[in-house]
């Protein structure tokens, strides 16, 4: 007899479940059911239709020959049974049924399964504040939003919106309308966009951000006010009032559990689905993916929400297996790879932050930032700036965040693969990376922040970080600044605290002006900190005892500047 | 009393060494020459201002923050003693001597070293045929080769180059006289290009290239004819002469190490210089980096010749600490990872190929060729096809060879770290990469490639290569091909095999169409053959056993189609 198997949920984890199941039993009876009136959308794409990066709509559905995957492609390409519009209402696990509803025409039906693969993922979190309902306020979760967003986009109409939440979307949603047009304020809960970064790296985007939207930190939504059922201002925590016609929730979002608890599966302290490692519930016929699950995080071992495209159709296809072939096939885990693209800026990041480390109780951890091009500056190379954060006793890599305009997207794959490989700092010193000139540096920007990294492990220099030298600066510590670049950069570009700027090659014949006291505290930097670094050798060489080097030079530094 | 240490080589890996141990013994006397006039040239950079990339020559010796890498440079700035225009003429390892002699005034001295490290690079290989020395014959080695070859380019005058040599320096050197307008035939003496990759991919590679150059190969040069002691045409092999004004040698390189040999160090059995894992030679007080040495394959554990410019600064750096702290730090060798770009493509190659891998006693390999867009078609993904080799008893990643308009250097820098550590198909197949779809799909192409030999390893297909279909169209066996896409895109674009058109959702409605016999052999694609799997997989289930599946579909077919 063919197995039945029943998918609740049709937008990533689900129909790839169902796909990878149908090709491993072509007589399997399967069926997919789906809330929403599309299917497979590519809801990562979203934030690019608002932006106009294309105009087709229907490539948000398509399959890569052009096809919308709608429910005859996947009854004719896949022999798979869809149903739209339809709610799944409740899962009894007992009798092995969901029972579901027509939301078009409100019939109710059931259904009964072998397997049950549940793929309902996230909900939008939303302030519970007066006015969420207004015209004008959304979200941009699900392909409607993304409909209404591009009218706006078409209709040219509002000029000015605000968004909510600093985070992924939120970030993506601020790049589509500013290229709408439209004038965004960008305000965040908490003191730092993009929490995946620890602070010095969120300040580096802030201060990007800041030069195409207005950017309020520490700051939530107290009220949307309106008139005549319209948005026309969102009125902030501190009072503030900020008029607008849009406004677009983006404060992140939670698993959607309902169904499962309602079933009495179990979950987790997150809201996730528990599920082991086949992608298995608490119930042996139940199995859940994407979104809605919570996974390990491959370092720490405790379970995180993780809420990526990318692992959801990883999931789908192991779970496709699982219930065809008996429990085969494993998802380790995660170790929450994510990038964005913050208009011309990328930003990414895997493994573990150094405030993600410190929480999970690795107390002992060593981190540098580290600026350089991408490529060399005849193929005109792009900055790119790196955090690592190692385990300083093992030298193992915990973590890498990833920005600017250079090509981030390698560097933070090349991180994650350093991760998932267990590597040491010693083995990215003599990574054998790709390298031509149109590609990266002949030291590629990776192999170079291990080297930066190995030397402060091996005590070759003292860093400093942005945030520490501006916090000596405000308790006004004497210290002796030193800028080591040419006085022509020094003209065009510093950061003007005071600074003495000696060119590096000067050094060695101006050491009498450096402080009598060997213990004098001297900061010393160029544009990416190489040459700092480089002076900062020779002043120990000539006994100075007290010399750091602030870590990514101008280039990191994360608030403006004399000029 | 200060170290006294010699570098022979001022191009790449001389450098560094040289900066490296000024950075850890700010009292050693470090001393580098250099036989030509430039120093820390951007070797690999030539081809790209032969090409017009950029126009400023001294690009090409500057520094990031744009300073000129000169003698003056090095003393100011590095303390590091440079001798330019200079030729170390004889090593005496029993007195710890250099001989040199300054090729401008044909001054000769000597200098004493406590360690010596040799790094004087590889030197073009020439064919041995009259007219060598003709003007218009050159290499692309030097910095005169490049000025040479940039004048021809702003000159505008020559028309028509033969390039000679179908390596990585061959196809650079043919996209940058192909950019200063000027008619190309490239000629090679074995039967595919790039031998790095294996043959289909060359192929793919030859393809491309000859719709922007005439390829030819198969064929050397037999003569340089001239006229007045100028290049007229270049006779090959077979008889051909192709008139033209210039020619270009790129017949690879061999190790420099003339003065290694006359001094007694040991020589390997491909001509570089033996040092072990602290880059020391035979003697304890010479050190040897770069292009002239040979250093272990981290895969097979044997020697072989990588000159890349990636390596010989890593080297540079692992001898610079060496020569001052002792042997300290280890190079611990290559996975030969490189790339180059080839007009809109990118070609690179890392760990073994499948010819290497079969040359180096694995017996039992798997391989896989698969093609799919590097991003969704919404962000205009290019394409990307990949040629994955694995160990199949262990499932060890082994080599991977990736070609494209798309982002190659990411796909190579990938799959470089999964070598790196040593990770198996199960480990890629859940890999955790960066997803955001300016960046990637959502199943990243690296990915979906350990998805497809994860699936041939399991029996779910049985994969045939291009080169195989096509011996057996030769052969005229009774073979049932079968393309599954759309009709639409069957009329832009086909095989033109005698295939069957049956789009794959109207496969399980036509199966009667398909022969009786069972076991009937049955080759199945698409574009890419994604499609082409999953009608594979319907026609199994309906009992056919000898269906394969062409592997990377239209996109990988390297030879000329119907339409």
């Amino acid at each position: 007899m063919s197995k039945k198997i029943i998918i609740i949920g049709g937008s990533a984890a689900g129909p790839k479940a169902a796909s990878r199941a149908r090709r491993l039993d072509e007589n399997a009876e399967i069926t997919i059911i789906q809330k929403a009136s599309d299917l497979s959308m590519a809801s990562c794409g979203y934030p690019y239709y608002v932006g106009g990066f294309f105009d087709d709509r229907s490539q948000l559905l398509c399959s890569p020959a052009g096809v919308v995957r709608d429910s005859n492609f996947f009854w004719n390409a896949k022999k798979i049974l869809t149903f739209v519009n339809t709610e799944v209402t409740k899962i009894d696990k007992e009798k092995k049924i969901v029972e579901y509803r027509n939301l078009l025409t409100g019939e109710n039906s059931s259904a009964a399964y072998d397997k049950l693969i549940i793929a309902t993922g996230a909900i939008p979190r939303k302030p519970p504040v007066a006015g969420v309902t207004l015209d004008g306020v959304t979200t941009l979760q699900s392909l409607s939003d993304a409909d209404y967003l591009r009218k706006v986009r078409d209709n040219g109409k509002i000029k000015k919106a605000v968004v909510i939440g600093g985070g992924l979307i939120g970030i993506e949603t601020c790049e589509a309308l500013n290229l709408a047009g439209i004038e965004i304020t960008l305000v965040e809960m908490l003191p730092q966009l993009l929490t995946f970064l620890d602070k010095h790296m969120a300040r580096l985007v802030e201060k990007y951000v800041q030069s195409k939207a207005n950017v309020i930190l520490q700051n939530g939504v107290s009220e949307f006010i309106g008139e005549n059922g319209k948005l026309k201002a969102v009125k902030l925590q501190d009072g503030t009032e900020i008029a607008c016609d849009l406004a677009v929730i983006a404060t992140g979002v939670i698993p959607n559990n309902q169904l499962a608890k309602a079933a009495g599966l179990e979950v987790g302290s997150l809201g996730g689905i528990t599920v082991d490692a086949y992608m298995q519930t608490s119930d042996k016929d139940i199995y859940a993916v994407g979104d809605c699950i919570e996974t390990p995080n491959l370092i720490t071992g405790k379970k995180v929400h993780a809420p990526f495209g990318d692992l959801a159709n990883l999931q789908g296809r192991i779970v496709g297996e699982n219930v065809i072939s008996g429990n085969v096939s494993q998802f380790p885990g995660t170790i929450q790879t994510g990038i964005c693209k913050v208009f011309e800026y990328g930003v990414g990041s895997t493994g573990l932050s150094e405030q993600n480390a410190v929480r999970n109780g690795f107390d002992n951890i060593e981190t540098v930032v580290n600026a350089s091009m991408d490529k060399p500056g005849f193929m005109h190379g792009k900055l790119l700036i790196t955090k690592l954060i190692v385990d300083k006793s093992s030298e193992r890599i915990l973590g890498a965040q990833v920005l600017g305009p250079g090509d981030v997207s390698k560097q933070v794959a090349i991180w994650a693969m350093a991760i998932k490989g267990k590597l040491t700092v010693e083995d990215m010193v003599n990574a054998d990376l790709p390298y031509a000139p149109p590609y990266s540096l002949a030291i590629d920007h990776s192999i170079a922040t291990a080297h930066v990294m190995q030397n402060k492990l091996k005590g070759l220099f003292t860093g400093i970080s942005a945030e520490q030298l501006k916090e000596k600066l405000k308790t006004k510590e004497p210290m002796f600044l030193l800028d080591v670049r040419n006085p022509n950069e020094y003209e065009q570009m510093r950061l003007g605290i005071d600074e003495k700027l000696i060119p590096l090659g000067q050094l060695r014949k101006r050491i009498e002006e450096f402080p009598e006291d060997k213990n004098a505290e001297i900061v010393t930097w160029c544009k990416i900190s190489l040459r700092g670094y480089e002076a900062a050798r020779i002043l120990q060489a000539n006994g100075y005892t007290n010399v750091k080097v602030l870590e990514g030079g101008i280039m990191a530094w994360p608030w403006n500047i004399e000029k």
